[in-house]
C-alpha cells in the first residue's frame, strides 16, 4: 500500500500520556504525509490532550478508548508506545483487519517465545507473530521493514549499541564478546512511573549504574548482534542513569579481529552509513546534545593503543532514534515513502 | 515582493557562530519556502559550519565574509544576529541595493538616536533609518511589518513582557507603572561570551538578579509599552538568570484601572490573540518548557485578592519567540507568506 | 537549662524520611554539643536510616515509633519536620513532660487560631499554645527564643523575605505594601510527595509561578511584616519553581518612605546585621549558590532610579536557613549556646 | 612532628582561585586542628578572597604572593592545587626549609621522570624527589604517608578506579587487563579554564567521551594498579563528561582469576575497608550524590553471569576524595592526627 500518490497516512497512536506517545504525536503533527486520526488511551479516554499537555493546546485532539473496531476503521497504521505485555493483546486483532503496526514496546522484539516469561514475566499471547515481526532498525533491516505489516521498534539501548556494533560484526572486524557501557537520560524512565529516584531532587547532580548485569534490553541486543556476527555473542551490558532529560551514549568495548585496524573500522562504518540520512560517522567524539529532539545518530570508533580493543561510540536521542522517530522512519518505509519524510530536522541546540 | 508564487526566499544569515544565528540556520533549514543562500561570519569566513556545529554535518554550509556586494547578489533578505553596533554599519548598504533586513540586534529598536550612546555606547551611524524601522513583534505591529523593508527584532525580555502588557495597556485596563520581574535561561548570554558566571559549574544550581535597575532592554520596553498606553510609562525591570538553557518567564505586576477586573483582563488578552497561531492565552500558570524550541508564547493574568494589582505571566523561548523564530515570523510577513510558515512546530517535550 | 557545662543536648528528630528531617540529622551529626538520641518516624518505625539514605550508612541510626513517653525519656528537645497538622497533636504532651520543641512545620507559626482552618484545613488542637510559641527567626526574635520552650520555625519563603523586609520596616524606611517575587529550588516540594511536576524530566529546564495569589506562606509573612511595621501590611506574594535543588531568592519590591534613600537603606541593613554570624549584607547581587548547604543568608538592597521603589534581595538555602539549620540555631539559643554552634560552615561551592 | 598536643597545624594553601584550592580553604576552615596561615596566589596577590568568592565574606582572608621565604615562615605544611609543572618549581625550596607538602597536582605522582615530558610536556626539575614522594591514597599507602614529608595527591579518576581495583588486585582476584569507564562532573575542568564546552548551555543536557585512549591520568592509574598486582597491567581508560558539578563514578570491567567468585570479591573489599571511616562497601549500586561535598567513597562489585568479568563501581566526589579532602586526610596522617579529623561530614543531600 504505497502512499506516494499524495494521500496521507491515517495514523492511530496509543500510549499518548507517556513520553513515547507524546513524541509520536509531536512527530506525526510535523509529518507532511501523515495525520493523527485516532489517539488511544487506556487511562484517560475522553480527556482532551491539552489537559495533560498544555503545550499542545488548540489542536483539538482528544483521547479515545482502546477499541480495535474503532481503531481499524479510523487508521491505516497504529504506532504503539505501551508497557510490556500490553500491545501483544491488541496487535493480532489489528493485523487481522488489515492494519499495519509499529510497536514501540518489547512484545515483538524477541524471536524466542520463551524469552517473554523469563525477561518480561508474561506468556506471549501471539507467539506465531514473533517470526513475522521485523526488528525495526531501518539501517539494519531496510528491506524487511519495507515488506512487513508488523515492526517491533527496538529498545533505546539496543538501538544505540547496534548502530555501532552491527556493521563491524557483519564485516568480521570485531569479536563476539563485547562490553556495552551506556549512559542514558532520565526520560527513559517515563512519565507515569512515579518513583523517588526520578524526582528532580534525587536525579539531578547524580549518576549511578542500574539494572545490571541483567537489564531487559540485553536479550534483544544479543539477538541482533548475534545475527550480525553469525555466531552466538556474549554481551556484558551496564546501563547508567545520568542527569539529563534526553539522550543515550553507548560506549562499546570490542575486541577486534586480526583483519581489523583503525582505518578499516572507520571505513566500514562510513561505508555502511554512506547513504543514510540519519547516521553520521565522525572521527571526533559524539555528543548526545547533537541529537536532541531528532532521529539522527552519531557514530565513531577508535582503536586502543594496544591495537586489540576498539572503543565504539554512538549517541542518539533515546526518545527519538531510540524510540519514536525510529518508529516513524519504519512507518515511512512500510508506506513506500522516503524514510526521512518528516524526520530531517536537526537538533534543537543548545 | 510576494513569494506566494512558490519561488523560495533567498536568505542570508549573519552571526552564525552565536546561538541566535544558529537558531536562524535551524529555522531556515526547516522552512518550506526559504533557503539559506549566504552564511556570513565576521570571525570565521571560510570555515565549514560543521566544524563549529558538528550536529549540522553533511549540509555543506560554509561561512563567507561579510561582503555587502556578495550578500546582495545572493539573497533577498538578511537575518542578522549580531552584537550591538555591528548591524547598523551594514544595513544601509543592504537596503540601498534593494534587500530586506530583519535585524535581531538592538541597532534599530529605539526611535531616539540619543538612546544609543547612552545605552549602547555608540553613536548611531544611520539615525535616519530609526524612524523607518519597525519593531518586530507581529502581534503588535502586523501591518507595519508587512509593509517595511527593515524590521528591528526586539529583545527577548521586551518580547515576553510586551506580549502580556501591551494589549491590556491599549485597552486601558492597566496603569502606566509596572514592575517586570523576569527569569531567563543562560542561553541569553550567548556562546561567544566566555565568562566565569556562565560556566556550567557556576550557573547550575544558582539564581541571581542582574543588570538592574538599568538593563539595556529597559528603553525598548518603555518605548513600546508607552506606545500602547498613549502616555509615558514607568517600568521597573529586574532580570534574573536561572539554571536552564532556554526560556524566559516574565512576571509583571501592574496596577489595574477602575474598569478592570479578572474577567475583563483575561477576555482582553483572549480577544487580542484569538487568531494568533503562536500566542496562547491560558487560565493556568504558563511553563517555559511548553515553548522550548518554538515560536509559541503562553500568556496568563490573575488579579490579586486586593483587586488592585494584576499579575501577568508570559512564557517564551528566549531564542525562539524571544529572538530568531520571531525574526522568521517577520520575514514571512515581509514576503507575503502566512506568518506561521515553517514555524508551527510545538515544543520538544520533555 | 543551660548546656554550657559541656553536657550535650539530647535531640529527638521527627520526619526523618523527608528532606527537612534529613537535613536536621545531618546538622545534629555535625553539632559538637548535641547528639541524636531519638529518631521518630510515622511511616517507617523499625527501619534503619541507611535503608532510606545509604549515604548515612555505618552510623547505626534506626527509626523509632512516635511515642511521647519514649521521646521524653530520651531527649531534651524535639526538632520536628512534619506536614501541617501533625506536630500540634504531639507538642502539648512533649511540653507537659518538660521538653523543649522546635517545630519546623506551620502548626505554631500563626497567632490567630482561625487562620488554621482557613489556610491549612484543620482546627488547631492546642490554640492556647499559639500565643506562647515564638516565631523562630533569631535575627528578629532573639530574646524571645532564648526564653521559650516552643519555637515555631518559619517557612522558607517568609524567612527569605523577612530577613530583607523586617529591619527596613522597623526603621520606617519602607511602606506597608510590598510585592514578594520569590524563586525556589525544587527540594521545597519534599521527597515524599510523588507528583509528575516534580519528576526530573518535568522540573528541569523549566520555570513557572505557582500557588499565587494565595500561598500558605502568605499569612505568616504578613503577620511578621506587620509586627515589624506596626501596621497591617499588604503583601502580594508570587512564588516560582526553578530548576535547582536548593535555594530561595526573594526579590522584594517596596515603596520607600520619605526618609529613605540608597544609603539609608543599606546602612539600616548593615547595622541590623552587624553582629550576625549568618546574615551578610552586600552591595552586589546575592546568589543562592553562596548559601548552598548552610545557615547563611545574603541580603542586598538597591533603590530604583525613580527613587521611590526599593528592590530588596535575599538569598538563602531553603533547607538550611529556610528550614533546618535555622531550627538548630534556635535550639542553640534555647540551650544557652552560642547561636552559631555547629552552623558556621560556608557553602559547598561550586 | 606530631600535633596531638593540641597546637594547631599552620597551613599554607596555593591555587585558591581554582576549585581545588577553594575546597581546601573550605576544609581547613572546618578543621578543628588546623588554621589557614597563608593563602598563596600566582594570579591575584593582594586581592581579598571575598572579591573572588563572596560566599567567603567576613573571614578576612587575603591572597599573598608565592614567596617561599614567607610561606615557610608562616606555615607547617603547604597544600597545593596548581596546574601541571607549577608545584615542582616550588616544592624543593619548601622541603629544604623543613616544611611538609601535599601536592594536589601531578608533579610528583609518577615515579618515572621520563613520563613528565611525555604526558605533561615539561622536564621535571626535581626528579630526585619522585622516589621520595608518596602517592596519596591513605587506604593504599597509609604508613608511607604517615612517614613522609611529601605527598603526591592522586588524580580524581585514579582515586576512584584504584579504590575499587587495588584491593582485588593485591588479593589476586582480578587479572591485569581492565577497562575503566568513568563518568565525571564538570568541576574537574576547573574554574579558570574558560572554554566553550564548559559553558552551562553546552555542558548541560549532554554527555560525551573525551581524552581517550590517552588521558593524562592513565599512567598513574597503571603505575599504582601495577604495584597492587605485582605485574605490568594494561588499563583501557575512557573518561566521560556528564552534566553535574561534582562526582565521579568509575565503572571498571575486570576479568577475574580462577580463585574468584561474587562472595570472595565482596568479602575482599569489605575486609580491606572494614576500619575505614571513608570507604563504604555496599551490595547496592553506588550513587555519586551520596558523596557530594565529602571525603567518602562507596564501592561495590558484581560478577557478571558468565562468571568471568567483575563489574566494579566506585563513587566519589571528584573535588573531595578525588582531590582536596583526600589531601587533608593525608595531612592529618603526616601530623599524627586521626585521619578523619575534620572530614567526617556526610553528603549535603539532596
Amino acid at each position: 500500500v504505497s502512499k506516494q500518490s499524495g494521500e496521507k497516512i491515517k495514523v492511530a497512536i496509543s500510549g499518548a500520556t507517556g513520553y513515547g506517545g507524546l513524541e509520536l504525536i509531536h512527530l506525526v503533527l510535523e509529518h507532511p504525509m501523515a495525520d493523527i486520526t485516532y489517539l488511544a488511551s487506556h487511562s484517560s479516554p475522553g480527556k482532551k490532550l491539552e489537559e495533560i499537555y498544555p503545550h499542545l493546546s488548540g489542536l483539538g485532539l482528544t483521547m479515545q478508548p482502546i477499541d480495535p473496531e474503532q481503531i481499524t476503521k479510523s487508521a491505516d497504521v497504529m504506532l504503539m508506545a505501551l508497557p510490556a505485555g500490553k500491545s501483544s493483546e491488541l496487535v493480532p486483532a489489528l493485523l487481522d483487519k488489515g492494519m499495519k503496526v509499529v510497536d514501540g514496546g518489547p512484545d515483538f522484539r524477541l524471536k524466542d517465545p520463551e524469552a517473554y516469561p523469563k525477561w518480561y514475566k508474561f506468556n506471549h499471547p501471539a507467539p506465531e507473530l514473533l517470526k513475522e515481526a521485523v526488528f525495526g532498525i531501518p539501517e539494519l533491516h531496510h528491506d524487511e521493514i519495507v515488506n512487513t505489516r508488523l515492526v517491533a521498534g527496538p529498545g533505546c539501548y539496543p538501538t544505540a549499541a547496534l548502530l555501532a556494533m552491527a556493521p563491524l560484526a557483519k564485516a568480521g572486524l570485531i569479536e563476539a564478546e563485547v562490553i556495552v557501557d551506556a549512559k542514558s537520560g532520565i526520560s527513559g524512565a517515563g512519565r507515569t512511573t512515579l518513583k523517588v529516584p526520578y524526582l528532580y531532587t534525587e536525579a539531578t547532580q547524580d549518576v549511578m549504574a542500574y539494572g545490571f548485569p541483567a537489564h531487559r534490553h540485553l536479550p534483544e541486543m544479543e539477538q541482533e548482534f548475534g545475527l550480525a556476527l553469525g555466531v552466538t555473542p556474549q554481551v556484558l551490558f551496564t546501563p547508567h542513569l545520568i542527569p539529563m532529560t534526553r539522550g543515550i551514549l553507548a560506549t562499546v568495548y570490542a575486541k577486534v579481529t586480526a583483519e581489523s585496524n583503525q582505518e578499516a573500522l572507520l571505513e566500514c562504518l562510513s561505508d555502511h552509513y554512506k547513504d543514510s540520512p540519519f547516521v553520521h560517522v565522525t572521527d571526533i567524539s559524539p555528543h548526545t546534545k547533537w541529537t536532541q529532539g531528532t532521529n539522527h545518530a552519531f557514530v565513531s570508533v577508535r582503536l586502543a593503543p594496544d591495537g586489540k580493543t576498539a572503543i565504539l561510540l554512538c549517541a542518539i536521542d533515546n526518545l527519538g532514534k531510540g524510540l519514536s522517530s525510529q518508529m516513524v522512519q519504519c512507518m515511512n518505509l512500510m508506506f513506500g515513502l522516503d524514510e526521512a519524510t518528516g524526520l530531517r530536522t536537526r537538533a534543537v541546540y543548545p
